[in-house]
């Protein structure tokens, strides 16, 4: 199994940038340690660690909105790496967007560049 | 100016994903905070803040190959960043690969998926 660079951070997390394996959109940025990492390695879906729950996260589990693993790069450091995934429905954002960066700076403000939610949070979530 | 949630992290620091803003390729990450955040959006250059010198971090202050952003995105949570830049000097990577992430997880090995460094490092930063 190849080894990252897990001790370089006090909580062992290193962090995940997810693209879409065929545009290459970044879909979304979560955090990585030893166990995920093996997790996601073993099964060919994107694991995660929960920083709020503070749990093992295999994305998708709530939504059915899993990431299969197409390809994984690691940097020049072995402390990031690069998710390479099939987002399963649509949409890696608990928001509904395709995308978590569905926002870009302009000026002093953030505009949203892409219109269309992909689902509804209230729907795949139910309300909170 | 955009405000971000450093907050939530105890050293401040938030990470930002730098892409090829022509080819969506992901070439580094890099941590930002308040300051590195400002110089940025003031400069037009991308600024980090570098963990291992505890320094405000022009990318490209010593090889010149500086940064220059096109388009920055924000995620949901404003707790994570993607700047698209225009990478001068062709080469993101201090090893001299266009990108950081030069290398794909193939079964249990590391393996470069691109051959050709765009520069040798010792001619650009010398001999250490």
């Amino acid at each position: 199994m190849i080894e990252l660079a897990f001790a370089k951070d006090t909580n062992g997390l290193l962090p995940a940038v997810v693209q879409d394996y065929r545009t290459d959109e970044v879909l979304m940025l979560a955090y990585i340690n030893q166990l995920a990492w093996e997790k996601t390695l073993e099964t060919g879906k994107a694991h995660y660690w929960s920083r709020s729950r503070n749990s093992l996260w295999l994305k998708g589990e709530t939504s059915g909105h899993v990431q299969l693993i197409k390809e994984i790069l690691v940097d020049c450091d072995q402390d990031t790496v690069v998710y390479k995934v099939e987002q399963l429905g649509g949409a890696a954002c608990h928001t509904g967007y395709r995308s978590c960066f569905y926002r870009k700076v302009t000026g002093d403000a953030l505009t949203v560049y892409e219109q269309e939610r992909v689902f509804d949070p209230t729907a795949v979530y139910g309300a909170k």
